[in-house]
């Protein structure tokens, strides 16, 4: 069991530092820059969005030539350079740009992010602005560099783990952004993980993949999906160790705790969320039936308002089931809820029961959802099949700061 | 051009009633009756949701055994009687024989439908009291019929037309609920559509479907989709008139356009709409492409806030068409919107040209999401596939109604 701290010290190697460039009204931070020492070994997974951000399609291209060789990523909020042509790009490039001759380093070895607004282009003496105070910022901040990448977070989200071998301590620290637009597939945030670990690109890569399929492609706020979603790991080996077979299972328990940590954070914050939900779909045919079960539950308004109400109105989920598309036995559905993650059988209420409804207490059951935390487990018959996503609910505020987002 | 008046006078052949059985705490009326003076050829559309309330499953074999022999329709609210296994249906059955024996007509000609709280059981005293009230109150009162019906509708929704023909005149008339849980696939909601012309179960099942394609298939209120849904046709054929080739293209316009103005009232009345929003796709590969495009984007919560926020955020419109899983060329996506329905070209602002924004005046895009109604055309590419949906926006009102359902 990984212990997952939702601070970070340091990590060998790396600096970084989270800046006032003029983008939030505010005068929060707005932009922040995450640099190594030494070349890392990169992965990265990016939205599937068909709109692909100006700067997701720069990192796509950058990772496609030297994922052995990065050194920076930047990452500006209030603007997401997306659906912007080839004016987007070329700001991309010179965001790019900007840091690398600020650092002194190849202008391919730096990765860039944007979030905020689409449809709108970079400031771009701003961001250079924030660049040069960045650079001159590079410390072990990474609160600051946490909430340099937040748009409509109310908190940041950092998280770290420290892997004890024989050679050595190994660190893992990543900090996300959520909190709207998260949907089902990939995970629909910015993300930048970091590791002094020792790893070949590949090593990377199937890490992050590994991850990313357990934590932040599991996560649900309201099934909308970004133009720009993109999670980077960079690894740049400062500790020496390399993840070998004797410890390699502990680096990936690490790894997929610290993603998870991360993924559930932005849950928590979720846009007006006041509720979060551990969904489980058992019996299905297949895993990957279960996921789309529960993904349309996870999406469906009605489930979430009622989640939203306290109000134990479980037909919802079951008729959100039905509409997936996902072929099940009507008789075979079953349906508990609990209060709190991860309860205790003796804890669950069960509901509906082989396509009917049992005699529950409606008391028991209205405190059960009214809790902060509420665990749902919907059986669609004796398959194989099971998926696990956490959701929160949909409240008033949802709708207040989507309302007015951009004002 | 068909005209549609929001009220029926009379349907010949037809008796209605809408009565309070007290189901609605508020006594308003919660029960209602259609009933034809002769047999009916009849024709339905059900949900294609797997988790089917009673009355669908009672109905879909009534259909299939009598569809050319269907003499009335009984309605009631408070109680989807849906996931109640194998007492639902026999309450569905009880229901149906209560009001033949009242009636005085074969069991097998009688539909039913149910609209309310999933996984609840009918209340069966008070519906057999309510089907009494419901026999003894038969004449033309379809308004009362049209409120019997409606659950969180803020009002009752009907529609008639009248075709005249050189043997006389037919009526169509229908009366429908919304107003939540209007997915983009089947009609959402319960309806009713009587005409007193002769028709043949064929004919009444083509008229049904290709009016539903383009009517209670094209609208969107929060993308569940209910166990429940159900549209039925009644052609009594009381006026004498058959649809024969030199009227029937006048009889389709007519049916189409009651139907349309059916789903458009409930679009309208949607939970908590403050928007009515028309929205285009054109150039996609075919027209299933372009539906899909449009209902992924008529469904997505950050599209459906920023309208209700007056907030003219286009780029949430193009994101959502990017994760329809539909291929087009991101370079050559085109957004205009025009505030009102039906506008001409020379009203409409282009906001996003081949994939890049255009410099149009933000206050006149303001103006525009600020209005009732609103028209939305995106053009994915220069194919020949195109869709037309109708949506309404997200508002704090949909989370209060949905947040307390039950309650």
């Amino acid at each position: 069991m990984t212990n997952v701290s939702q601070t970070i010290e340091q990590v060998a190697g790396f600096r970084v530092a989270g800046v006032a460039a003029g983008l939030k009204a505010s005068g929060a931070e707005d932009m922040s820059l995450i640099v190594s020492d030494r070349p890392c070994a990169a992965a990265a997974v990016f939205t599937t969005n068909l709109m692909k951000a100006a700067p997701v399609l720069l990192d796509m291209e950058r990772m496609a030539e030297s994922a052995g060789d990065i050194r920076a990523v930047t990452v500006n909020t209030r603007c997401a350079n997306a659906c912007t042509g080839e004016q987007g790009l070329a700001n991309a490039r010179e965001m790019s740009r900007l840091t690398a001759d600020a650092l002194g380093i190849s202008e391919s070895s730096v990765l860039v992010m944007s979030t905020g607004v689409i449809g709108t282009h970079l400031q771009m003496d701003k961001i250079a602005h924030g660049i040069n105070l960045a650079v001159n910022a590079l410390g072990d901040d990474w609160a600051a560099a946490a909430r340099g990448i937040m748009t409509t977070d109310t908190r940041p989200k950092s998280a770290s783990a420290r892997i004890e071998t024989p050679e050595g301590v190994i660190t893992i620290a990543g900090i996300t952004k959520g909190s709207g637009m998260i949907a089902p597939n990939m995970a629909t945030m910015l993300g930048v993980i970091v590791t002094d670990a020792v790893l070949t690109p590949a090593q990377a890569s199937d890490a992050l993949k590994a991850a990313n399929d357990i934590s932040f492609n599991r996560i649900v706020v309201d099934g909308d999906m970004s133009t720009n979603d993109t999670v980077i790991l960079l690894a740049n080996g400062a500790s020496g160790i390399a993840v070998h077979p004797n410890h390699a299972r502990q680096f990936d328990e690490a790894f997929r705790a610290v993603a998870l940590s991360l993924a559930m954070a932005i849950v928590r914050d979720g846009e007006g969320a006041t509720k979060f939900i551990s969904l489980e779909v058992t019996g299905a045919a297949d895993d990957a039936s279960a996921k789309v079960i529960a993904n349309t539950i996870a999406t469906s308004p009605l489930v979430k308002t009622a989640f939203y109400g306290g109000d134990a109105n479980w037909g919802r989920i079951v008729a959100a089931a039905g509409r997936a598309n996902v072929p099940f036995d009507p008789d075979a559905v079953t349906l508990t809820m609990a209060a709190g993650l991860a309860p205790g059988a003796e804890d669950s209420l069960l509901l509906f029961e082989n396509g009917m409804p049992t005699a529950y207490n409606e008391a028991t059951a209205t405190e059960i959802v009214k809790a902060s935390e509420v665990t749902v487990t919907l059986a669609v018959g004796s398959g194989p099949g099971s998926a696990i996503v956490y959701t929160c609910d949909l409240s008033h505020d949802y709708v207040s700061i989507n309302g007015s987002y951009r004002s």
